[in-house]
């Protein structure tokens, strides 16, 4: 497969366009072949119009067929091979390392689809039957289940150029919940983004899917999201990225004539406390782990912990002091984002201590990591400080009290994790600290850092507003699924027209909740 | 228990307002003492206050607590015996007949979502242990589990005094979520809502529950809606009413500093198709069934069916024409809904043919049904034909063949029910029209009626915009819980602090998915 700078289009390619978009390398300023066009507004109709079209037969394509596309996908991009990993470097400046471990996941994520489809029980089958001896009710038979909302809308995330992109975790829940995908690339990974797609492409193909399944479109800018997001025919959106960006489509979805679910997924600080008994034993070693959870992948993660809040202590944050100017920085993904980083540094310096500044290697989007420290009543009166600045650095707050603690967290806005660190006893004697903080995330993290999710059944990589717009879905783990799909319920249904999973003979052999009690 | 005309707040009752808003039989226009008072800004506040902070300790209360207090409320509520039962008569006109199956249907769901927590299985537990010989993931242990939202603004409905009303679906569920609710009462039952309200706060009372679990205001207009909507504190909506209403409260939901999810059931025409060879053979019968359904309650059900299709049929036509004369009206809830419905059919009568008025009794709020008729090529013409009529009123559609009912069913919007009549043989000809169908609705009705609503597990009551602002969610049995969760995640929690549903040992008993299989 070869990068053409097309459009894919269903079964189809297309650069009908003349606004041409070039791939860069960020480290090194260097073009990298060929153009790119980006998609007209025909095109765009044409993809959600085979979307459309697609879903009227995908919906209905059995769980195992499913789980053989989405393997097959899984297939395709590991036979890129070094074309796929290398573009992927060279348009993100990441290292090897991370190009393959993010493949591994991604190839991962697209199994881990395949098995759940397999399963089948994921559909939440149920059957109310007709009992008339149990008088009045019920009367009818009465059976639901999950199915797929219709076309999709997925935008790809700067920050994870395979695993929250092409084939990613929205796309991959979407294709498996029966959904077919319209997918924006994000313009900074834009040959890889190409490749992959190749590779979905060719996996529908001689996987007999419906021409349109699938779709991928490029844009430079926001217009091709915008229509994307607006069009009639597209029924959910998912999305990764910042507060402004997903708060603007949320605003274009909300206000549809019909309005339509969006997962936006927009990152948070993700704070981290570390009980005071833990850091007078642990504070070198946690120094350490927390300069490390900062600065993994240049600290372009949703998942950074931006803030960590701890009891004043000075042996640790001697430690820290030592470690955060030994803490390596990187090239970041694009300019824009190495700018909004400096702004945001810049910006946060104006309220804050440097205890640390790390190390710059080369690179035209290089940058070290900062490692600033606020006193408790300091970040109260700065409420700038709680906001994210994507990249490698996080504010220590200092506070006096276990009070100051649960005020801190009690002010919190909605993340995507909290951690504390603490002994067993400890923990237990913050256990409203720990309530409080179950309340304001989708997970809460003990002794670790919120850095590397896990891609689990019982992952939830979400959380309350405005970490995300929907703080009833996950876009990690099996459960994201359940973002593209609604129950649907069957009365009195004759048993040959049901879909399998809601027989009377359970012929896939599914867990279903009959008449109040699971079996299978 | 005694009707005073008081905002119930929390475990207290409040009537410091100075708008007085009178109560009144429909069907004789006679007064209905006491006098109600509008909630004040300040007793809004204070509702909304209690119940975030009954929240952090409502939300730790266990299922079977939980499922106590609800069945208390049950109780109280049938201890409120002909108290109860003549003030429903008195303010909506309705039958005694009417008001004792509400009660029954309404405590029934109280002690069924009882049963649910009492499982306890609802909460979806997944576990994903720490597998370090399954290298390299996962690496952590992942527990997660359903959790509630918060304090929930909850609208009683006009056309179920008890069962969308005070301790309806809504309020029950949310409660069963552990959200506090704070209640609107509609202006159209004011007693009903207070002595429900009342029961609701004695059982709170007995069963230590904390102050402000339940709080009821009352309004006129829409102010003390919208601003409950708008409060901070307030994290989701439970509405059942009109377009405009269901709508509006969207908006502001969706444009808060913090949006919040609304689940508005806004009603639909509910459309019914009749198979060529059913209705030749049953047209007797089932013009009966389809006049009884469309005047069930006067009309006054969200599944009432607004639309009935079929083929042209002389015999079934001369059979509904004397059905429809001889169908008997009755006195609508409120005197706005009733001008609303003649100018319904006023509207609607410009299109259309009389097939049938039926009779009219006594009462100032009575209506008589109107049976209407056209062809297709005119309700293709006339969009507004396809839009609800609030009452006892349905048009007849007659189609020349199957493609036109495909594209009727093409056409549709979102609706809460689709019917079908058909034998086996005839439907599987028509499994096109039933897959169609399916990708409009929530529940899909083969040879039924969709007014009637079994409350159960496998129960869909919702469906696409604009019949619900969140076709993911259902309104009726115990599926509706999951509109007011949200699924959390502890990592590496030590096994002492986690909730008793995500314990190694589970002391609950109930169902969990254990590293991808389902296990109790």
């Amino acid at each position: 497969m070869e990068i053409q700078g097309r459009n894919i289009i269903g079964f189809e390619s297309y650069s009908e366009g003349n606004v041409a978009i070039q791939a860069v390398n960020p480290t090194t300023d260097d073009i990298l072949g060929p153009l790119f066009y980006k998609a007209t507004e025909d095109e765009l109709n044409l993809a959600v119009e085979k979307a459309r079209s697609a879903f009227s037969s995908y919906r209905k394509v059995s769980g195992t067929a499913k789980a053989t596309f989405l393997e097959a996908i899984a297939s395709e991009i590991e036979a890129l091979g070094e074309t796929l990993l290398n573009r992927y470097t060279l348009e993100t400046g990441l290292p090897m390392g991370r190009a393959q471990g993010e493949r591994g996941r991604t190839c991962g994520q697209l199994r881990m689809f395949a098995n759940l489809l397999k399963d089948g029980t994921w559909v939440n089958a149920k059957i109310d039957p007709a009992l008339p001896e149990r008088s009045p009710l019920p009367r009818q038979d009465i059976r639901s289940m999950e199915r797929p909302l219709g076309p999709v809308a997925i935008f790809g995330a700067s920050n994870f150029p395979l695993a929250f992109s092409t084939a990613g975790g929205d796309t991959t829940s979407a294709l498996a919940a029966g959904c077919p995908v319209v997918f924006k690339a994000h313009p900074a990974h834009l040959g890889t983004s190409e490749l992959v797609g190749l590779a979905i492409q060719k996996a529908a193909k001689d996987n007999a899917m419906p021409d349109g399944v699938f779709s991928l479109l490029f844009d430079d800018g926001i217009e091709i999201g915008q229509k994307l997001v607006s069009h009639r025919d597209i029924k959910a959106v998912g999305f990764t990225g910042s507060f402004r960006g997903g708060t603007a489509i949320y605003k274009t979805a909300t206000q549809r004539p019909e309005p339509i679910p969006v997962y936006a997924e927009m990152g948070s600080t993700n704070p981290v406390f570390i009980l005071p008994e833990t850091l007078a034993n642990k504070g070198e070693e946690l120094a350490q782990q927390y300069i490390n959870s900062v600065t993994l992948g240049v600290g372009q993660f949703c998942t950074n912990p931006g803030v960590l809040m701890i009891r004043k202590n000075e042996s640790f944050m001697k430690a820290l002091e030592e470690k955060a100017e030994n803490a390596q920085g990187g090239n970041m993904l694009t300019g824009n984002i190495q700018s909004a980083y400096h702004a945001g540094i810049e910006k946060a310096r104006k309220f804050t201590k440097v205890i640390g500044i790390g190390k710059k290697p080369e690179g035209k989007t290089a940058v070290e990591p900062y490692i600033l420290h606020s006193d408790y009543q300091n970040f109260k009166d700065n409420p700038d400080l709680s906001e994210e600045i994507f990249g490698p650095t996080s504010v220590v707050v200092e506070a006096n009290s276990k009070d100051e603690f649960l005020e801190i967290a009690q002010n919190l806005n909605g993340h995507l994790t909290a951690t504390v660190h603490g002994s067993e006893a400890e923990l237990a004697e913050y256990s409203d600290l720990l309530e409080i903080l179950e309340q304001k995330v989708g997970r809460l993290i003990i002794n670790g850092f919120p850095t590397g999710v896990e891609v689990t059944n019982a992952m939830v990589h979400g959380g309350p507003f405005p970490a995300t717009t929907d703080s009833r879905s996950t876009s990690v783990g099996t459960g994201a699924i359940y973002r593209f799909t609604r129950p649907v319920c069957f009365q009195d249904m004759p048993n040959s027209l049901l879909p399998d999973e809601l027989k009377n003979s359970n012929p896939l052999s599914i867990w279903r909740l009959i008449d109040g009690e699971m079996k299978n």
